[in-house]
């Protein structure tokens, strides 16, 4: 019998974690991987839930964790699933979050053109596929869901994967938000493979249900929470101000990585044509923006001052949120008093005074879909079998508008 | 300042719980209450959930605590509450089920008729309050709801009441059902009282919405779990079997209490008009109904062995659940089968052949009238606010029907 | 791929607990096992720690959770270990305090002379391997130390098995003395084989340590608590006078299964003797004993009624400890004053005012012999290599006597 | 009676935590309290736990939170602590790390000179008590140990202080070393107040003890851990070498807080006579380190390239660790070998290969002098109550040396 090498983490969440083999361990350390270390999982939400500061590396440990738990369940109710796409799922859903920038949502929003993060994941994974001798081949048939037993695909993203299910555990355990726990053993035991699709047992309903009750606390309570929303916002007006002033011929403070990004528009094509635009993108982390924004604090634009300052200090902007826009006038308004405030002229104005909407969307585009088996051995579909939610009200795309503009306004206009 | 004697209890659930004042203190140590260590919170439940053996005595303590936390709560909002009030609101959450009888459900309906746990508990606290010299008036009059300020009683029979949320908590906690866990810190700093009525503010209302669904994940995945059921059903046919026993002359061996309640069928108007009633009642807990069955499995009644050996040694009938009622047909071919195995009539069959239904009613009775304040300071219903639930579901009775019989007649019938 | 059929079971403690074989499943179901249920692990702990009401079954199925572990772990360090040694080994850890009585230590010095409940294990064991032919073989020659490879012993019975590992985490958990933590999971993981002995790797040492530190505060914190150690002592008088009454003559209600025992001094050659001596162990539990006290609260014997009372009302008697023995002198005054006070002659004054000693003995004698594994392949007593602990300190027998006798006797003498 | 505005805090260690009044939430939103937001309490220990990346912030919350129950636990003991002197020592103690600068250890053995974090505390103390009128005089006495009530100030620190008692539990719950856990709640309970010092209530003393062990787990197992002292001293080599290209006119990126310390040796008297340098530092965080090292791995030194890329990609370096120093031969081969593989002459080579010492010495110093307040009222030193520990082995200064070269030169050498 022989030894099998292995490395053992300790996670805070799910207790030890074994990184099963030596190719894992050789994917894990590659910098690309080490690269998620120096990015938090949840962006700025620290600011309200200060504990929150975990990094997308250990919810990539975490998934990989519950999928390696998946796999061994599987095979105990008799789903075969080979030795080589078990490593091969493994690798996958470790690299699944692997194409995320800093700070994410507002990254998107300012200086890099609508990145798909899942799109930039693959180019990470074809990257590494190349330097490895296409090792990764079946990783990312996997991932891309191409491979022919989709319910190791679905494992990873679908209705109810081991994605989304580290991350709410994770984030109900860092935030502090207790009642976000789900059930993650329970559901991972109830799961079966019906036609190499993934299901889940009967009698797994009332943990599912509750799955999606915490899915929904945590995105209001922390997702959305307005305090982190309206900083998100706050981020992304500095970088559309810093480059702003760059292309306007402003000496601008900012690591090679970031001045890249601020100098030029990215799009999606330019990451197949040039590979050196991954290259820059794998270089850019959490610290490359906070520290330029630390810096921005004592820039000669008073714009990009002022908004610096509050991020940094967190003296956050006021915010309104409300379930119709707000009308023009009320924000032009304001625009004029920020801009007499801060003399400063009415299109740098709107950088500090701004408004736009919030949506649950990207949270529950599929969750009506979960597969539950029944003890007739038939397939329905949850909200068939379940009386329990408003599926529509679920599945229904909740918009909430804020206006977020410094506090000194409040009482000047 | 002077020094406060308390006493501090170890709480696997809450940590530290302190007893704040000496008659507290004496409350605790009444026999009366002191009987509720021999009570389990959740009856036959840990023959599912192994570890769910914790006491109703400290389910009333952890309550208690609970209750102290939304005081202390209340006050700082400027809800003006009087040190007497306090530990009169203490005294009555600490006695609200002093009531309970062993295996309520199970008793209930067998040797006791339909004794409601509220009316006997209220019956305990005259006796006490009799002995204490009327002390504990305003206690009483909180439990029952008369006192001046509704929101005191409230907290412990409501639409969210500190029993609930305890009981909730710590039965997730003792069968580790951890997705059951609630918010109880959250939901406690969210109270508030308006017109002397108990409200939750309305960021709260995603806690409410968690609570909801933890209380429903608890009923189906616990409290209505088919084995427990079917426990209680086979506990129940073996109490009304034992007093036919004794009321046709037979000896049983029985601890004197439980020999009383078998010979006599009381009613609530019993326990009015004769003290030794209660009395009689006060020395019956989970002790005496074990000890009897352990003996009685011997005894030469075989339908009585039959049922005492099948509990004792957790050799369960086999249950079927469905959701309309079984044909009489069907059931009367069990009885049939029954008797010829177990060479009984087919009256002694109808103890071995037993159907009914269980239902989720007395769990969800009044949760739709849970108030919400409003940011707006109005005060509305929890389902004109949140859109979450089917409130109907909620609210909607639903039954399932349970046959149970011996597994050996599987192979029979 | 077969599927293979298990049960889980949920443990607040370790979370999903799987029984990895049918024939597990059927010794889980023995009556003999199932009996563990009635017998709480901690016997009158709950008196201190309310939460303590956990039963030898469940420490059990925790013990055995952990012996899976360790197996899984030692494995995948290379050591062989055949299918049929892990299941017997699961078998005999799943059935090593199946010779417990109720309230051991109060029991084994009333009632029964001296029962080492391991011996009365392995009787069980036996008697059970006739029943299923011989198939416990195995597992009885693992539990006595005779198979070839001492190391599945020694994890039953050894310097650091999962039996204590199990009991302290649990006992931890349900007592609410967090401190008593151990780190299960890396004491799991750090043991290892070598020449077939049980060994901790080197850097498990600090867990080792800290194992070592939180036995001893859960001893001196619950297993010692005066209040604990009072109220078992209190219990064994009762057993005591109650054989007094029934050797000579008086009648006492009691459950079949407790006269056998309170009619005879059974000792262990009884046992080899008379098979129905275990029929009539096999019958008792707490139910037995607390059943009888709670009636002999009322019996004519005031004794025997003095001392039922406050057992069972918890009005518990007041404590002295001391590190040297009370005089004689102190203790025949105190007698002299209790048989005034209850008009009692002096030999019935003995059992309302009696002094003992307690020792931490049992707690702490192979403690010193745990092995590690140094780092250069080489085997150590662990007071080679840790300087923490003065070794001399952790297996000495620490002494404390104490006094007791009835609260009234304060004002009194 | 009046509204006290206050605001929760959700902590995943211990719950909710009240800021309890104005002052202090201004205080907390002060720029150089927030800005321990941007500094790890673990420096560089989420290389071995990743989930160990928790902030000095939310330590100062703990430790606050700690505080307050400290507070109101000796007020229930009838110690009069007014709630003028309890707003100062909450002030205190929030501000007691505030002086911490990123990666303390590397830091203050690189770039500024032996830097005591604690006398920098005081001079932001003292800078804003001046911007607040004089409104932290009373925090900063007790904060100095001056105040007329030392209990009040060795609650912050002592032998046994919330400081120590927040970070031991807070990093052995972000560690996930989960037998470091202290009995927080137990400890605080005990805490008593004799001649206005801090002493322990005698019953306290087996958390004291255990406290003491988990203490001592945490240092070996997570402090003192070789991969995070080798990585410290890895980090610490980067700045020297930068210092060294930055004094020999090298162009090195940089944040203007993070030049000024290259370019500028500063000492405590510079902090006392230039008010900027206090500025300087309070700009300084892990962000300017970490962005800094991530550009370095492109510089054109070949010896700041080697180590920052090894440092940020955590290709760690190999380590070797012994209870003597290494020879100075041995140390001179491998610099002679290192500088052949990577061309280099001898003085940069011994940037890479380095060998130092790690001590224990700072954790245990004062440990000893716990005080103990027996049941007589006698107040003893621990040492002379617990003869569990071998306190010459806890207070003992441990040294272990370790050599750090890259891993390349295994195979070179």
């Amino acid at each position: 019998m022989s030894v099998i090498k292995t490395k053992i983490i300790n996670d805070a969440v799910h207790g030890f974690i074994t990184i099963p083999n030596q190719f894992l361990l050789q994917l894990m350390d590659h910098p690309y991987f080490q690269r998620l270390r120096r990015i938090k999982q949840l962006g700025l939400t620290d600011w309200v839930y200060p504990n929150a500061v975990h990094t997308r590396f250990s919810h990539a440990l975490g998934a990989m964790f519950l999928y390696h738990q998946s796999i061994i369940n599987l095979r105990q109710k008799g789903v075969k699933i080979t030795e080589q796409e078990k490593i091969a799922g493994l690798c996958a859903i470790m690299m699944h979050d692997i194409g995320h920038g800093p700070f994410s949502h507002a990254l998107e929003n300012s200086i890099v053109s609508r990145l798909n993060h899942e799109e930039i994941s693959m180019i990470f994974m074809n990257r590494i596929n190349q330097e490895m001798d296409g090792e990764l081949d079946m990783a990312i048939s996997i991932f891309e869901g191409s491979y022919k037993k989709p319910f190791l695909h679905q494992l990873i993203h679908g209705q109810l994967d081991v994605d989304r299910m580290d991350y709410l555990r994770r984030d109900s355990f860092f935030t502090g938000v207790s009642e976000g726990v789900i059930g993650t053993q329970r559901i991972v035991k109830m799961m079966n493979v019906v036609d190499n699709q993934l299901v889940v047992e009967a009698k797994g309903i009332y943990s599912i249900e509750n799955f999606l009750s915490s899915r929904r606390i945590m995105y209001w309570q922390v997702y959305l929470h307005k305090t982190v929303v309206a900083a998100e916002y706050l981020l992304m007006n500095i970088l559309k101000r810093a480059r702003h002033l760059v292309l306007n011929g402003g000496d601008v403070f900012a690591s090679p990585a970031l001045l890249y990004f601020l100098e030029n528009q990215v799009e999606k094509s330019d990451f197949l044509e040039d590979e050196q635009v991954l290259n820059h993108f794998a270089d850019l982390d959490d610290v490359d923006i906070l520290g330029a924004i630390k810096v921005w604090q004592n820039h000669s634009d008073q714009t990009l001052s002022i908004l610096s300052k509050s991020l940094i200090n967190r003296s956050l902007f006021h915010v309104e949120f409300q379930e119709k826009p707000f009308t023009q006038e009320y924000v032009y308004q304001l625009k004029i008093a920020a801009s007499k405030l801060y003399n400063v002229n009415i299109e740098e104005a709107s950088y500090l005074v701004f408004t736009d909407s919030a949506s649950n969307e990207e949270y529950n585009q599929i969750s009506n879909q979960i597969k539950i088996l029944e003890n007739d051995q038939t397939v329905k579909n949850l909200d068939e079998v379940s009386q329990f939610f408003h599926y529509k009200a679920l599945t229904q795309r909740v918009t909430r508008y804020f206006l977020c503009f410094p506090k000194a306004l409040r009482y000047e206009s």
